[in-house]
This record gives structure tokens, C-alpha cells and sequence, in this order.
């Protein structure tokens, strides 16, 4: 057993606690467990670790989570039977059964090994109603719908909190999509993790909308974990970042709380760009843009210079978010076309 | 007067010192001036001001020069005569007459008033064979050309390092135009910026060769200067550049010297993207990029996947300026066409 698995064991241990012993409650044969989440963008952004083992953020972050796309799983516990000599957990993702060499499926059964009651093989079958890794946060949604799933395969009755720290372990922004609306991330101070969680932030805002323009939604070259760690490792630039996104993170939140549009807007759009600026310093450099995702910025400042108020944010991908108020939902449109609007606190 | 202007004027005359009573001997009708200078790209990059008056750069800078194109100049001194009771400069770019409300000849006739003699104006014919303002750095050759007008028109017969000063007052990048080859401008220590100029590096690299991709001529959306400022004035990443910057000037300068070419490509590509992210990590965000550009650094990374070593630099514009060995020539301009190949030690 690897000192990484040791680390994370204990961490798990430490969330659930007295729980764990609720897998010796197990139906003998078979139980499944059902979890669903959605993403959540980021308004401000989770971008390096400083304990990648425990995935500890370097800071804050603060997010909305986009109802009616996220992550529905279930998991069925099956203990191995005298029959199935090479037992393995077995995955599939929107309906497709993974061979247990996938990446994907790797890291997920890696996750769940945390999990596992002696004796026992999981069955995973999990559907995005998003493209998988395409920037649009599905291992946020991923994570945080199984936890939620072991959640209630095992009746652990972990509050939230407790859930959020479980799905952090598995994907770092998967703490945030525990929850609908907005909800802030914890950057903790602690060695051991305990304290750095996300919880719901409690405003409602009904105008505001989110418009999802897809530049590309084929698989990441690089993946977020690999990315932000050459960043922390190889980018100069990024010793400024931690204190940019925790003075951005607190910024957004007034933002939230005063209903500022602009504050919010203006906040997300210079912190997502801050982020990608620290990746296209990185070497190798990290570019997830495409030259469709500059020319959807192009219009979006347009469209400023011509009185609208509208903003964008990015993740680790091509594809631009926007932020606008309902009542620029008619210009935003006829600029975008095709864009699909999400009003997160209307649906 | 204004403070600034008499800042600059105690530089000039620092500078020129015993020299300007020359501006005495002056015929007493007409003379002419004559300069000549080549565009730079910078290998690392020039970016942020310590002093704007004195145009003193945070950090230091390499680049090669460009033979073939540059900025040439005449400079026509006019005695004002009774006749003439408005007397005003005259500025002719490209063979086109210039409105003394452009900002362009108002840069130029200010810088010029810190040579002029009493009751002289001041004829410009500049042509430039590269276009202004698109990011080949025409402000560069054009300021090193000027200054070298001056000093043949009043003949100074100053030294290039004292030339390199005075172009460096005009444009900061026009300090390196002074020479053929590569250059380095030195950041400097003494307020009084009598330390920050560019000198030649010996090195000759014959194989070396640069390619011109235009993505964009137009006039850019903002200016070096004004962008440079709301840079340093906003981007927090920006804290970490100037270091960062000192650092890819030594490897860069190591890389002429031991003739690494690979070391020269990473560093300079890597400098260059660092650059452009403290742009973008600017609020309101700078980006220069035009989706062309990104499909070009594509084009260029796919071909580095393939085993052909080409690295890219980007001045303060949409343009790239391709890296890479005599060697390549044949499969760079297969990939990219149209480019215009220029080998600085070759012509």
C-alpha cells in the first residue's frame, strides 16, 4: 500500500469516522447506491494544489452550479463469489462499458479502493449529460454524484460538508457541485484537509444567466491535474496567483452578496484570464485555447464596447461561459446564435 | 516646461554634453540629416517601465535585428523666417503628409523639441518598410533612425552606445535598432538612466533564420506603451516578470554564445507567451492574439511534435515571428506558405 493511499485512507477515516463500520452492515449479496450532482462553474478559480495527495487547493474558489447538467451514477456492491476468481470493478460510463486500462476508469476505481469493503467488487454506471473532460467541470459533477452515491449505498447520512470533503479527495472542484446556486470553497489552512470544504453560499440571483458557447468539446490535450501541477512547478508567474485568487474569490462574493453585475463580471472575466495567462506561462505551454474560443471573446468585448454588459469565463478548456443578466438575454443571442442559456436560480 | 520635458532635456544634454553648441555652427539656412536603422524582435522581451519619463525598462532585453527592414530618414532643418509666422514641423510617413494632430507626429515633433535649435523647425520624411504599428516594431527602427539623423545632421559623431541612450528616450526597443545582429539592452541601475543602453553581442549565427508570419497589419487596438502601463499598473501577475524576464535574458544570452539553438527557441517562445500573459492577466485585458495567431502556434507545436524544432516569438501585436534553423527552411515553408524567411547573418 502506497503512502499517497495511506494518506488518503486516513483522510477518509477522519470525514466518516464511526461510519465506517456501517459496511459491515452490508446486504450480503448486492446494494446499490444513487448519487446525482451538477457542474459547477467557477467565478473565480481552482488552479493548483499545494498537497496533491489530499488535493488541497493553493486557494478559494467560488462557483455556480448549472441545474439540469451534472453526473447521475449508481453504484452496486457485489461480493465476490467463489466463481470470479479475478474479480474487478467494473465501469460504464453513458452506457458504454470502459476496459479497466481507461484512465478514467483507473482513477475512479483508484478512488473507490478508499471505499471498498473486503471482499466486495463495484459495478459503476455513470451518465454525463455533458461531454466528458471538455472544460465543462464533469469530473466536479463525477465525483461529487459518487459520493453521493456511496453516500447512500453504505447510509453513512454524512452531512454536506462531509461530502464535499470526501468528493474534494476524488476531483478538487467536485466539492463545490455538492451543492446548487453558488457555493465557496474552502482553501483551508490545515495539513490535514479537514477544514478545507465547500459549503452553499445562501443568494438567490433569478436574473442572472449563464450562456454555454461550445467551441470544442472533444477531449482535453492535457488534463487539469497534470496542468496545474507544471504550472505550480515550471510557471514563474504563478507565485502571484494565490493572492490574486483569494482577493478575486472575496471580490465575487461582495459581488454576490450586493447583486453587482459588473463587480461579478468584470471579477470572473480578469480571474479566468489570470488563469490562463499562468498556464500559457507554463513550459510546455498549456493552451486550451482555440482560435473560435478568441474570436467568441472578440465578440464578447465587442458586444461591451457597444453598451452590453456581458462577461465571460473559462475553465480548463476551449469553451467560453457567459455572464449576463436576463435582460441581455435577446442581444446575447442574436450575437451567439446557438448559444444554450442556463438561469441557475430559474429552473 | 513641463517636468517631464526638463527631465528629459537634463538627459539629453547628459548625453550629448559639450556636443550641442555644435546646434551653433548650424548653416544658416537648410541642412539636411540622414539615418538609416533595421528593425528587432526581441529574443526576450522588453515589457513594463521603471521610469516613463526616461523610458527605463524593468528588466533587460535581447534581440536580433532584421537587415532589409527598417525605418530610413531625412531630417530637413528650417530657419523660421518673417515669412513664415506659424511655423510648425512637417512629417511625411511613407510618402504621405501627416495632420499635426496625429498622434503619431505629435510623439515625434515633442521628442524632437528636445534638439531644437531656436527659431528652427524641423522637415521628417520617414519611410518605413515595414507597416507602422503592426508589431514589427517600426517605432523601434524609426526612433533609431531618427536619432541617427540627428546625429548626422548636427554632427554629434557620438558613439552608438550615446545614440542607443537618446533612442532609447523616443522608444524604449529602439535602443537595440542601433545595431545589426543581436543586441542587449542593458536594464540599468542609476536614476539618472545613464546606464540603460543597448550594446552588440559579437556572435555570428549564419543558420539562424526568422520567419515572418503576418497575421494582421492593422494599426493595434492599443498602444506599447499605454498597454505596458496598465500592465504594471494592474496585473498582479506581472509582480514575477521582471525577474523572470532577467533570467531568460541570461539563458538566451548563454544560448548565442554555446550556439544551443533549442535553448534559444524554448527560452525566447517561453518569454514571449510569459509576456502576453501578464497582457491578458491585465484588467481591461490586452490581448494582441487574433484567431489566425493561435492557429500559427498551433501549426507550430504540431510540427515540434513531429521533430522539426521551430519555437516562435510575438511582439505586442497579432504577428508571429517563427524560429529555426537553415535546416528547416524547406519544411517551415511547406507548413506555413507565404512566410517570409530573413537569415539576419546572411544578407
Amino acid at each position: 500500500m502506497s503512502d499517497s493511499f495511506q494518506r488518503q485512507q486516513r483522510f477518509v477515516h477522519q470525514v466518516i469516522g464511526h461510519q465506517l463500520p456501517n459496511h459491515n452492515k452490508l446486504a450480503p449479496l448486492k446494494r446499490q447506491g444513487h448519487g446525482i450532482a451538477p457542474v459547477n462553474i467557477a467565478l473565480s478559480k481552482y488552479w493548483g494544489k499545494r498537497d496533491t495527495i489530499l488535493n488541497l487547493p493553493m486557494n478559494g474558489s467560488v462557483s455556480i452550479s448549472l441545474p439540469g447538467l451534472g453526473t447521475e451514477t449508481t453504484l452496486t456492491l457485489t461480493p465476490i463469489s467463489e466463481n470470479s476468481p479475478h474479480p474487478i470493478d467494473s465501469v460504464q460510463l453513458n452506457g458504454e462499458s470502459l476496459s479497466d486500462d481507461n484512465p478514467f476508469c483507473i482513477r475512479l476505481t483508484d478512488f473507490l479502493e478508499l471505499f471498498r469493503p473486503e471482499n466486495h467488487t463495484f459495478t459503476i454506471h455513470t451518465h454525463n449529460t455533458v461531454p466528458t473532460a471538455a472544460g465543462l467541470a464533469s469530473s466536479a459533477s463525477g465525483y461529487a454524484a459518487l459520493v453521493l452515491a456511496l453516500n447512500d449505498l453504505f447510509q453513512w447520512q454524512l452531512p454536506p460538508q462531509k461530502l464535499s470533503l470526501l468528493a474534494r479527495l476524488g476531483s478538487g472542484s467536485a466539492s463545490r457541485s455538492l451543492y446548487s446556486g453558488f457555493a465557496i470553497w474552502h482553501k483551508g489552512e490545515q495539513p490535514d484537509g479537514l477544514d478545507s470544504y465547500a459549503e452553499p453560499i445562501a443568494t438567490q440571483w433569478p436574473e442572472l444567466c449563464i450562456g454555454l458557447v461550445k467551441v470544442d468539446v472533444q477531449q482535453k490535450p492535457i488534463s487539469s491535474t497534470t496542468g496545474m501541477q507544471n504550472t505550480v512547478n515550471t510557471c514563474d508567474l504563478y507565485q502571484a496567483w494565490p493572492a490574486q485568487a483569494e482577493k478575486n474569490m472575496q471580490t465575487i462574493l461582495e459581488a454576490i452578496e450586493q447583486k453587482n453585475f459588473e463587480q461579478l463580471g468584470q471579477t470572473a472575466e480578469h480571474n479566468a484570464l489570470s488563469m490562463h495567462a499562468t498556464m500559457m506561462a507554463t513550459w510546455p505551454p498549456i493552451v486550451y485555447w482555440q482560435p473560435e474560443s478568441l474570436a467568441a471573446m472578440q465578440t464578447v468585448w465587442h458586444l461591451r464596447k457597444q453598451g452590453i454588459a456581458v462577461y465571460f469565463t473559462m475553465d480548463a478548456g476551449p469553451n467560453l461561459k457567459l455572464l449576463f443578466l436576463e435582460t441581455q438575454k435577446p442581444a446575447i443571442q442574436q450575437a451567439f446564435g446557438e448559444t444554450e442559456v442556463i438561469q441557475p436560480f430559474k429552473s
